[in-house]
């Protein structure tokens, strides 16, 4: 597998500067939250006190899984496609949140089971036209494991020699709650049952038929002669556009780059990315928390304390480009806030 | 007192229009959560299907509080006029918040305790120097008090002549707490050792300390021939920053203007706007939950569901203004994005 070298960003000496200078704004010890913690991560990303973010970039990663054949998605292929051309069309979610704030959206064909035309706009990155169904058998090869890292370190690598420190990933794959739901159950050890929703919107019914087709699928796995790799596993369920991600998210940890965590499937990616190198979890920045069941447990195995919780499930990176003004307050409050010296303020803790 | 009128946004008929159009919206029904939610309260306060946001302002509320003399805060007096400076020089919390979402930044000399230089930028609206101490009278005259509702709404009428539309209140006021917390107990009924928090940083011996003040205030106050009225319980207790944002909220209501509303001071004063005109809480959004305790107790009173968690503390409008890129979001979703049929995309729901 290729390797990623990421360094942790640790560094306690750092550390108590980028502390000393935020306890020294002119505010309560503490009162900006979640602004002060994000401050000095971001600080310790990038090794500065005075921390700059630049071109922000939303990668959306869009690919079809054969699982869905199996009925346990609401929506029908063909949204896979349709929806990739519609993001750079600028009338989707993601299209407007993008332009509100300033983020280049970046839109790549992972593996769209669809002859896509790339005078689009779309990044032609395809591995394949979609995954096997992994009801059946592995739904990537080995090889497909290594072109999708690769392919997703290089669009890391694209916005970057643009300038781009700020990264968030996002994902189009009708089926893809059902890789993602696997993924945790096998990598985080949570009963599947609690890592399965309702996706795009499948009534009771529908998530108990999701259920049983996913059950069965990890007893097949299991049952074959498997190492259980976070590799194998991550190949045997895919998706294209999440191994991708995975191998964006890692390239992004090996620039330093802040990396902005979308909803469900992003956060079983970065899951994923985690267990390949840990320390990649010190460049990530949770954006929401959304009301897909087990996306809760699935933050609290990586201890992540999310931005929002709005209730989004819409996916396409959606609420890590939401929540991005926040990380933009917490890097103009280290940068443009006063110390109590220089403000004449009377320091009063 | 003053009368507002206020009118309600209930328009069933219209709201059926309303979410007709952001149900036909190409995202899977009610998959972008809470913007889905505030873009219908939006539509509703402005009676259209394309709302604008305009001109934001965030009028901040500084001023003196009696009780402050009884050992309630850990913040020294002075620290109200010197942050008031402070906020227009540009390098306070609130000041690089306002910067970076586009907001004006009004401070209003609401009654603070010393001479101020109004070249400065700070409005004068002082109404007297400081409040009374409530642990020994009433805070504000029931004049005083008028004084206060009338020049809170001038402040939005100024705001308002110049085209804005969605309006944040914010306060700087050392021993403000306390009387919020007060406020929170009669007007909500909820036992007061429930409503009292640690303020800019009180230890827990602080904390024990306030809630003997308040509460032998309070019983001081129910032992006099009081009617209860509402009016009467904010004269009490003051203050006068918080009696003119009360103003201010009534009045950016009587004009169908959004209320972005800031943390636990600012909850308090919409507690008691609401009092005094239900229908005021038709046009509040809440920005922030913070961690100051009894905060979530007094948005449960009033049904409120604050967008931003990120544990502020700080005052000055802080949690109101982070929270207005997700307005935006809101109002761009419904302008911006296209219909199913428009964009091409099966419509899957």
């Amino acid at each position: 597998m290729r390797q990623f070298n990421i360094q942790s960003t640790s560094d306690p000496q750092f550390m108590a500067q980028v502390l000393d200078k935020i306890d020294n704004l002119t505010k309560p010890k503490g009162s900006l939250g979640r602004l002060e913690s994000l401050a000095a991560q971001v600080c310790m990303i990038q090794h500065t006190l005075s921390p700059e973010l630049r071109n922000p970039s939303n990668i959306l990663f869009a690919a079809d899984h054969g699982i869905l054949a199996q009925g346990v998605s609401v929506s029908p292929k063909e949204v896979t496609w349709q929806q990739s051309y519609h993001f750079l069309e600028g009338g989707a979610g993601i299209s407007f949140l993008c332009r509100q704030h300033g983020f280049r959206l970046m839109v790549v064909d992972a593996g769209i089971d669809h002859d896509m035309d790339y005078s689009s706009g779309i990044i032609n990155m395809k591995v394949r036209k979609g995954t096997r169904d992994f009801s059946q058998e592995a739904a990537i090869t080995p090889q497909e494991f290594e072109l999708c890292l690769e392919r997703g370190a290089e669009c890391v690598d694209k916005v970057s020699a643009d300038g781009c420190n700020v990264i968030s990933l996002g994902e189009m794959g009708c089926g893809n709650t059902s890789a993602s739901s696997v993924w945790m159950n096998l990598l985080a050890g949570i009963p599947l049952a609690q890592c399965i929703g309702a996706g795009a919107g499948l009534d009771s019914q529908g998530v108990i038929h999701k259920l049983e087709v996913l059950s069965g699928a990890v007893r097949r796995y299991r049952a074959g002669s498997k190492t259980y790799s976070v590799k194998d596993i991550l190949c045997y369920f895919g998706g294209l556009e999440m191994v991708m991600a995975v191998g964006a998210m890692l390239r992004a940890a090996e620039l330093r780059m802040v990396i902005l965590v979308d909803g469900f499937i992003m956060s079983a990616c970065m899951l994923a990315a985690s267990k390949l190198c840990p320390e990649v979890l010190d460049y990530a920045v949770f954006g929401h928390q959304g009301d897909e069941s087990g996306h809760k447990l699935l933050l609290e195995s990586m201890n992540a304390r999310p931005l929002l919780h709005l209730d989004l499930r819409l996916g396409e990176g959606s609420g890590a480009v939401c929540a991005y003004p926040i990380v933009q307050s917490a890097v103009r409050m280290i940068n443009e806030m006063d110390t109590f010296r220089k403000a004449s303020v009377t320091k009063y803790f």
